[in-house]
């Protein structure tokens, strides 16, 4: 199995359902890193290095150096919203990014107009829409959708496109048999069948037009084995669910660091302020249960009590979102981890993150953009398990147990690109360095 | 390269110059293990699981039952110390343990008396010491230790012998032209040159009986291109510097987390208070300057600011230690990082770990001991970079930058322990569990 | 108005409906004392001080050398509960006192053998009662209250009792016309009224009996207008509502500090984690009611926005309590206050309090008994404001607000203490002090 | 002893020595003010209630409606520092408003321009002062001072003048025998004692030419006889030192609160980070020794340890400032307290503050040249103790210990305004609300 990336050559298109706060973030920050006003912190497309070779090489090249990448400059930005705002009045209402900046790239923001998007009412009961698609049937809406993107890449030249969901969370829903095959889920289409969400409309849309689709929320979407098959079918890269900022982040951090050491856990309390959008859609229980499973699911997939069940076997782990509109965007989250170690006795570790939600996720949208896009050039469809690493709850094939350790996810990441580029793995072993020493004594 | 590992056959004794808080919670905590009291929670070597094949083979074994290692039941202790306490009087007076454990366990512990150590009030001012042996030369003190050592082996009818250094930090030092050759070293020794410290001293007299050393205070002690040089002919296992527990721990997690991310980072700082012997050593400047260059080297070579300077240029990181004594072994760190994130937002962390130091290094004493017995049975013999994941500060081969980052050492520790027995190395790649859908397209 | 207070002779019986982990801790407690092996921490008839005179008088005698209270040896305790334990069985199943100590006053606490508790499940849906009386009617199951009162006291040879609530919190009530007289509330319990709690039963009981009664829990209780005037009646001393511990202590003394320098604030929140059987009953969301309520009125009535609306007229102030049983009884609050100063420029607090629910409460028990005692010894009947200072919500006099700040309720508590011995009440004034240096002037 | 209050005719004079941080916050906040840019939060002379009669009256007016205060309109700033900086500059420096804020009153802060200052190395030694006062002896220099006092009161057609020091903090100095009297300190004035530090002279020249003083750092300046006995003399009110913000403030917050409910104290550690000028001056040990011992001091005031030896006789209190640039101005405390309540049983609590040092400070200034420009018109002359609330280690007369207790300092400024306006002392009884309850059973 070998790789023959095609070069980033024209423009690259990225269309993003939900022009909230994280979108506007990361639109509105390309435009000031393009004019120089900022840097893509955050970013490992943009900022990352990756090691090659063996450490006494000291090769540790940019990423985007290292594997070919569409430059910011060639990127178009477009996207659908359920309200009129453009992107320059959503970012002022978002509060995140300072009035300054916006200021200073006000022309460009403006200019980006959120074509009308498709909305159901019953998947986010807080939001009250204004700007939507009215069609008699969801396949109707989904050729509308199709419509959108072939529309946008021909007026805007682009050689190629992606979407990434950056619309809200739906409410909580279970895969079943509309969402089993793709002749189902055709079917469901015309019949409007109230199992098949908006996002699952974007994402079949974008497959069927043959356009790589990242999701960054929990909701199902894309992980359904109909839109999976499709994908196979069309040779479109996919990827989801959910981005891993905030609390999730520092859990996937923590957590294998605990486990490395072989200490015990019995409680884990996460608790989150935050006062966005976001916040008063999830504080409807119903869109929050979409959250909390996953949310929840990384302790497990990470302590793999089954194997370990006196150190990981009775974790008792909760987590709560508080709306809490003091804060605003600035989420804040406040953990308590109950452990043990040597002979059971307990310690507390106790975590107070003051993080800002859609300044952690906008470089991710970019990254998923840029890697997804590298994907499909390099012939690597269907789900891209590398691309983990930004997800709460990756996406895998099906039997296949989602890796949540962001340490490993990364190694997977970066061993994925190494291939890509002929380099050799990296498997840290390093006894080489060694062998003087070794052969001295034999 | 390959290995034969011998079975591990008969009585380890494993020796520890220093028998307070840290050396006595591990052989209580080993005597209470081996009477079915409390589990050996913290340890790698009794309760880590390594996963070996693919991921689909679900095996996961415990270490011990994946190679060769010493069991509990075959170890024997014994050990120096400055003061006349016997393991039990010691283990009570450190006030880690609860008393009821301890005096289950009473005949056990009092039959553990320490042999008269070697001490030199220079390199621990705050020590008042009573239990010392009297030597014209350190090259007599040395002697007196290589027969302590052949002794115990002799009386306990042990197989193989560990030393574990489980000692004070001694002052500040750094390597001079006495710690360059065997030469000079031994030259010194017999001259009483003030720069060989006591714990070079067990050192030197471990090595020279082909008894494997390993360090777990920040001292020099076998890090000194003398005894690696004498470790090379001799043929035996070393390792060092410093238990890597509590705050340390910690920063070597989270530090890794966050430049996965490419996120930047401004200020790190690091706040301890602990009211423990240790403590009280480290109340002494020089002391604690032999500390501080331990935990401050951490970060530099984890982020690499060289590579990054926009992410890690400019961190501006102290650590400071409290001498506290309401919390006696219960220390307590504070962490407050600054970082930064997408077009430079800044964002907090704070840590508060509330943790008990000898708890935390217990484990890591037993660890390394067993792993360390293993490698020398494996006939790896030198520096043992691949135990570098229980250090803050590990002994590299020259040249050779230190690897701080938890995640990287625990891969090249289960990669070390694969390789040793044959397994496939694991490199997180899995596109092959893809492969199917890849075909599926071409 | 003067009082003339009767000396505390004979024997002072307490008895408490909810022999839980408060009511257990607190009987363990006094009786641990009583032999010497504690001290009666957090009771301020027991160690706290009060000065008297002028600050240059230096007379700062222990309350309890100051008011003729009950002496700790002259108690005797009793109660009911809906469960069969006696105390040691109850105090051991609470977890919050060690084994150790127990045990060393088992057969005391052996020898207190709950009474039948009344009980409505409708009230405390979360709990299994086995243990309560039967009866036809209220009216019946009052008059058992009754008789279990006198017959305590003719056993015991009591001259005094004193009755104090530790059951756990009721569903929530609103007082309706059942509760606005004595004739419709003995209706009502002819009746089996349902809105007539079990907490009313037994208030009316003591009340009807000439016994003072003291409410810890934010059920209404004996805050209704019926029994407010069956006390005035009885001449009967009464308080309430719900001991002021953990967070809600915190709160009211924060919330003064931050007032008295005229910082806003506009944000507060409240986070509890507890796994106690107080947090499975707070669980219930009706229960949870009941404890939100009286948890919620505290900031409003110390900070009063109605006038000083730019401060304190827009604060968003939540309360969550979240039943996580790792913690037991040690229950963790984590608040958040987001303040703002100077030209509006904003500040953060965090405050993390590690405490035991039950060791907080219990002083506040003995407390309240024996100045309940007091007052009723005082001739002081009906609403006993000044012992505002132990409650999260206190009662007060119909159309009089209640005072949450504690400094003002403990200034409230000794003036009232030096009224009641004669001495000059305290104003902090003290210009006298420097009136030679206005005369110097003049 | 009845007070006549002048009225607050004509413009008040406030003169600061030192125009760092703080001065320019408060100057450049009153501009703001009196713009209708901002609020004085946080000033209790501006936005502070004062309840006056019994509670039923229902009286709060603000403090400025109810004693004669100079009005913000009616202020003239001025004062002196070692840079050359106008106070624009000097306020953009310190980074602690807003650049669009300072844009905005930008003509009004540069016209002042800093005098030059009296400054004296050995007292600071980490800053390099280039605008200082040049003379043969320090009588000289308190010379210059005055005659700055009396140029700037007629070239501003001042009515009054107010001297408010918001300097740095000198190193550590005792009062010796050239403080003792008024002709000691002249005298050493004439031979230039190096122990008259230069707030010394400014206080000196202040007095001398009847003008109040406030002393906002914790030098000991006019708190040494010498400068007493001058006041009293010239009729002057003085008081002082160091301005209570931050982690001070909620030391005296809460330490009332825990020994309001007898609650037991082990230890408090506080530890500070802060990146400031003020933080560059005290990582001087000698200057640091300064701030310690006004630090220090507060919690044995409150808790009285000789009255309660069981609760409070064995505390270990330790406090650090660390110098952290990343955070700036934004000062931030991290308090740990380990309590102990009912039968000696260990809680915690843990108190992130993230302030900011001249938000809370500049409020301050203002209230202390307001209220001490009331206390000279109400004749009430010499040190002014009522004033306790808004300093660290206020200054007392001599033989009395100072008030740390927040709420009693608060309660003995708020009498002292009521005594001052002829309104009743507040005593918090409040029995007669009961009056009714009491005679009904009598």
């Amino acid at each position: 199995m070998e790789y023959h990336v095609k070069k980033a050559e024209g423009k690259l298109g990225i269309l993003v359902p939900g022009l909230g706060a994280v979108a506007t973030t990361f639109i509105a920050g390309v435009e000031a890193i393009r004019k120089g006003f900022a840097q893509p912190v955050g970013s490992l497309t943009q900022m990352g290095n990756i090691r090659l070779g063996k450490r006494t090489e000291n090769r540790y090249p940019l990423i985007k150096d290292f594997v070919p990448l569409a430059n910011l400059n060639d990127i178009v930005f477009g996207g659908w919203d359920v309200y009129e705002d453009n992107v320059y009045e959503a970012a002022v209402n978002a509060k995140v990014l300072e009035p300054g900046l916006l200021f200073a790239i006000k022309p460009e923001l403006e200019a980006i107009k959120p074509m009308k998007a498709v909305f159901d009412h019953a998947y986010a009961k807080n939001l009250v829409a204004t700007n939507v698609k009215d069609a008699a049937t969801k396949t109707e809406l989904a050729e509308a959708l199709v419509n959108d993107m072939l529309n946008f890449k021909e007026e805007n030249g682009c050689d190629r496109l992606v979407v990434v969901w950056c619309g809200s969370t739906e409410v909580y829903t279970e895969p079943s048999e509309v969402h089993a095959t793709i002749e189902n889920f055709e079917e469901g289409l015309r019949n409007n069948d109230p199992r098949i969400s908006p996002s699952m409309i974007y994402a079949y849309a974008a497959i069927k037009s043959g356009i790589p689709f990242a999701n960054g929320a929990p909701n199902l979407t894309v992980d359904i084995p109909a839109l999976v098959e499709l994908a196979k079918i069309k040779g479109v890269a996919i990827s989801g669910k959910d981005f891993k900022t905030g609390q999730t982040l520092m859990k996937t951090i923590l957590a294998p660091g605990l486990q490395a050491r072989a200490l015990g856990i019995n409680g884990w309390f996460s608790s989150n302020i935050l006062g966005n959008r976001d916040g008063l859609v999830l504080d409807d229980p119903d869109n929050f249960k979409t959250k909390e499973v996953s949310k929840l699911g990384v302790l497990e997939d990470i302590l793999r009590p089954e194997d370990n069940p006196e150190l990981y076997g009775d974790i008792y782990h909760k987590v709560r979102i508080n709306y809490y509109p003091p804060h605003g965007d600035n989420k804040e989250s406040w953990d308590n981890i109950d452990i043990f170690g040597w002979l059971g006795y307990k310690m507390q570790i106790k975590i107070n993150f003051l993080c800002r939600d859609s300044i952690l996720a906008a470089p991710i949208v970019l990254d998923l953009a840029l890697f997804t896009d590298l994907a499909q050039r390099a012939g690597m469809t269907g789900i891209q398990e590398w691309l983990s690493f930004y997800y709460k709850s990756p996406q895998t094939a099906e039997g296949l147990r989602p890796e949540h350790d962001i340490f490993k996810q990364l190694i997977k990441l970066q061993n994925t690109l190494r291939h890509m580029m002929g380099e050799d793995l990296i498997t840290h072993l390093g006894l080489d360095y060694y062998q003087d020493l070794v052969e001295a004594i034999q």
